[in-house]
């Protein structure tokens, strides 16, 4: 067996996922939200499968789609892309980042990641052979610094890793930050690899800012975005991958043996998904900014001591006032004693955890939200 | 960029496709059946899109997907598996590969590797850093000799991955194929990878050996099977990954990374549809033994050498008789000129390529192999 995996655990989601399943916990864990989805994309979905064609699609995804992503990109972030040679659809985002890590890292290369980081990043940049250089970034505003790029990127460097909104922390990278990263990116010739599955769901006014459009990146930077997250349907697993053609070229050879395709029903109806007016996605926003507010308060109320969310599905506590010093410990009894499943944000570092954050997922409908709160009372 | 990657050619099945879309050809080369798959498994995924769950759900797979295929594989091949410890769902067959290969192989690994070869393996065999040892099957009947296997396996092999049923072939292993395949595994304490995603396409009254009921074999053994194949639903990328549970264990881990989980709705059509009875399974088969019988015939009546096929959904003709030398040449020309999609054998090879052999899907509707005969016949 490769020790790479053997030596690996279980991903922190679902393992909190199967304990809320297993106990009947509420499940603020893991990122996906309690609503079924949105019943028109779903229909189409429905009547594809039922009417349309499931044989293979095009490896790239089917053209409808990949033009529906160049479209809205186009419109909500002021990005050309060319369906026919930047465009590819991926089985997810989880796809897409394990076949441009594999795809783009040799062994020996160097790859900067910025903790805390997602917890696939890791593991990938292993198998490919990476050699990681960890960028620890600080709270409360987790803002990246010249003094620590510096300390990171080198000669070697031959990618950065990195998630905009950032999960768990719940940030989102200021124009400055990103002037900074692309500045480095460009001076060591590196390619940025840019999970940006949050990019909808940023709050308070805040507009997403893609790598692609960034100064000098349009031909160095790989663009991930997940329809799961776009559409709050999670299991779908239909990402999306945006690049240069030159590295498109290189990341269609690790999709056509990472995965090949993907259902062509599900693609047709976020292509459709895709189209919806403003009003769809600011409305979602909208939504989920309320569900933020009313989850804040609820635990303010309680006592509990909430670091802001600027975007993402996500929010954290600090739990020193509780008079706790370990986030694992304390989640533990939260989902086998206090039935609320919640995530501990040690476990999105690979050195120098902090232990005493604690992550909410608030896309949840008000009542488990309530429920939820009514849980948590009795914690502390 | 990775030049692994970078410098693989498209695979010739995406490529044929690509043609076969672009000139309007009948395609008989990609390996995916014509008809619209059984309506009342599209339906439960349909009913299961509209109104189910479409959230992640459990990374392994929906439990009643994995007790399916436990089910399915007791009452059709005799192997007893536990659901919960020995049996995942994964995103197609190919993703239950890049797994298997990335999750058992480490640098260095020796895997044996049987030509004519799917054409996933040799690269995913490189990526994770193994070193391939060719067989080469040879023609009529591809059997394994006990002088190939002893230059082939060594103290060094970790894994052989093999397709049984074999495509391109079409030849199914004997049980004393299989059984020296075993002796190998044993001796050398090695991993057999077996592809059995054309375990139900088996003709003339064959029955499937499957790798796990092998002697010997239970507990070193993965096997990989694919619902778009059982169903004849190719796009739907469900398959599934079998295994002891000190093997599974680190599948699961590549898994977690690669795709992470699949679409349930998908799952949940295909756990109704792995519980069909006898006769929908038996019919399937006699259906595709009719249009193996009708294009052979078709084929012959033209003066073509056709190559008795034992399963798989493919059948080969040699080319040699028609006085062509390059298989390639052969197919482009068919067509570009001929508006008949086809593939060339040689692309299953990595050193010493048969030149003279064309590969036909004919899992399609009988107008389908009728308009392809006739085209043919133009083409000689
Ligand atoms: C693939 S499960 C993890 C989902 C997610 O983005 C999260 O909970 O952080
Ligand atoms: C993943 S596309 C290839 C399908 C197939 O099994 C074949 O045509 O051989």
């Amino acid at each position: 067996m490769n020790p790479m995996f053997a030596n690996l655990p279980t991903t922190i989601f679902e393992v909190m996922s199967s304990l809320a399943r297993e106990t009947g916990a509420i499940n603020l864990g893991q990122g996906f939200p309690d609503d079924p989805g949105p019943e028109d994309v779903r229909r189409v979905a429905a009547d594809a499968v039922l009417n349309g064609y499931n044989q293979y699609p095009s490896m790239m995804g089917i053209p409808e789609l990949r033009a529906g992503v160049a479209a809205h990109y186009k419109h909500w972030q002021g990005v050309d892309l060319d369906p026919a040679t930047e465009v590819m659809v991926t089985s997810g985002a989880t796809e897409a980042l394990a076949g441009a890590i594999l795809g783009i890292v040799e062994p020996g290369d160097e790859v900067v990641l910025f903790e805390p980081m997602y917890d696939a990043y890791l593991p990938l940049v292993r198998l490919a052979g990476g050699v990681p250089k960890f960028v620890t970034l600080q709270p409360p505003h987790f803002r990246l610094t010249e003094e620590a790029l510096a300390k990171a990127f080198s000669p070697k460097t031959k990618a950065v890793v990195f998630n905009n909104p950032l999960n768990p922390t719940a940030t989102v990278f200021s124009p400055e930050d990103l002037a900074l990263l692309a500045d480095f990116c460009r001076r060591f010739d590196a390619i940025a690899i840019s999970d940006e599955v949050w990019e909808h769901v940023v709050f308070d006014g805040r507009r997403h800012q893609p790598v692609l459009g960034l100064e000098g990146m349009r031909d160095r930077s790989v663009k991930i975005g997940s329809a799961g997250k776009i559409f709050s349907l999670t299991g779908w697993k239909v990402g999306f991958v945006c690049a240069a053609p030159h590295i498109m070229k290189v990341l269609a050879k690790s999709h056509q043996f990472l995965a090949f395709t993907t259902a062509p029903n599900l693609q047709t109806a976020v292509a459709y998904g895709l189209a919806k007016d403003d009003a769809y996605f600011e409305g979602m926003r909208k939504n989920f900014a309320r569900s933020r507010d009313r989850f804040t308060q609820g635990l303010q109320t309680l006592g509990f001591e909430v670091i802001p969310s600027q975007g993402t599905y996500f929010l954290n506590i600090d739990i020193t006032p509780l008079g706790e010093s370990d986030d694992v410990a304390f989640c533990r009894r939260l989902v086998m004693e206090h039935g609320v499943a919640a995530i501990p944000v040690s476990a999105f570092y690979a050195e120098g955890a902090v232990k005493t954050v604690v992550r909410f997922c608030f896309a949840k409908k008000d009542s488990t939200l309530d429920a939820g709160l009514e849980r948590l009372a009795d914690a502390i």
